[in-house]
């Protein structure tokens, strides 16, 4: 399991206001701690980047590496922002992403394709709902990977996410039992080791003291790093998470223990 | 998965003490802390008690009961005390345990049969080595299966548990990984829903930080539940780690979030 940072938004105010400023400092200080806190790459969320989203893209992406050699993914709504983003990285980042919603299909798809990227795919229905059953996520997962290869992709560049709800949601926890369940048989369903990724930081959005948002997020990260998860999205801020991270990957690798 | 208490251990030398001199306070004082801190069961662990095992097994039943009204596991090798406890018990205790070993299979499985006990049955070769691969402690359970069934227990009344390995040990993670898959498949491959259980302080035993050992329990809880398991032996006087019990449980179970 590897760790990307999902802590890189332009929700944060400080951020916000260092891309409306062009301002590289706070984001690269931003950057510097997540590879200090073992991000093992970043993920750049930049929204849907209404004003001027390619020049916005490509400051971000030109910040980024200038602060960490990790690898990127791109995180947008916007298909001339992530193009942006495409072009400025010096790396072929990650795109993020796509699901069957019909406008995601026509404008991230051809994008993947046309730089050989590895794309995230989630298992939202075309309507965007957010299936609760493992039989519908399952069925997605069967879809998403049709069109997708229908499209003439290499499923070896498919990355999976099947969508953590929030737990204060009704159902989450039901949902979120499903998704460990699939993404533990997605390789079988499929037939081909197909890549996952989860979004740690959706279980406890909402208003909730942070000491529990973190003891919530150890709780579940090892069932995901059991279950077989590629990549966790997460606050590699959370200290106490990122340690129960690093433990849950030691625990299921072959190692020598030095105590 | 419920949390059975294995802190009262005659090898603490508090205990020992109280043991011999037949003081029952300190014994109290901490079967009360370990219900405070949410211990289900107390395993009361006497060891081979080689001077008059009867009169201190009898003992120590009588002094957790006036301490907490919770179930008892009974943990000796000492038959004549297992007896003596399962005779001064009020609710029906849990025998821990037997095994392919001969003479646990000649000494415990008649006093389960005798007293409608529930039993735990380790995994563990006849010559008591301890299985590494999968495959090994399949074949195990199947053996300790059939020999169960056949002395006429009741499979309901069974308790499985695969032995989890030091982490210190040559393959101890590669043990404990096959531990988990053991754990999800035992009641598929006994066609029974039968329950289990997992020593979680043989994890990360040896000399280690206290912080590192329950960092170390904090990440392989979470697995464990995941992976169906029916009871966790372990310390509960580690807080974080009950804690990470208590959030796992509630992640796995279907509930209304409060936040």
């Amino acid at each position: 399991m590897l760790i990307i940072a999902d802590n890189l938004h332009v929700l944060h105010p400080t951020i916000a206001r260092a891309v409306e400023l062009l301002d590289p400092a706070p984001i690269m200080d931003l950057v510097r701690r997540c590879a200090a806190a073992g991000a093992q790459a970043i993920d750049i969320n930049c929204g849907p980047l209404k004003k001027d989203p390619q020049h916005h893209m490509t400051f971000l992406v030109e910040t980024v590496q200038a602060a960490a050699d990790l690898p990127l993914m791109l995180d947008t709504t916007n298909a001339a922002a992530m193009a942006a983003g495409l072009a400025a990285a010096r790396r072929r980042p990650i795109i993020n992403g796509f699901s069957l919603e019909p406008v995601k299909l026509a404008r991230m798809l051809p994008l993947a394709q046309a730089h050989q990227a590895d794309i995230v795919g989630y298992l939202l229905h075309p309507d965007s709902r957010v299936p609760l059953e493992e039989e519908e996520m399952m069925g997605l997962a069967l879809n998403l990977f049709e069109v997708y290869c229908k499209a003439g992709m290499d499923p070896a560049r498919l990355i999976i996410d099947p969508v953590i709800m929030p737990l204060g949601w009704a159902d989450g926890a039901r949902h979120n039992r499903s998704v460990l369940t699939v993404v533990r048989n997605l390789p079988d369903l499929l037939g081909t080791p197909v890549r996952t990724m989860a979004g740690l930081s959706n279980l406890a959005s909402g208003p909730m003291p942070l000491a529990r948002k973190i003891a919530l997020e150890q709780a579940f990260l090892p069932m995901l790093a059991a279950a077989g998860l590629t990549f966790a999205l997460a606050n590699v801020l959370h200290a106490p998470a990122m340690e129960t991270a690093r433990l849950s990957k030691l625990l299921l690798d072959d190692f020598v223990f030095t105590g």
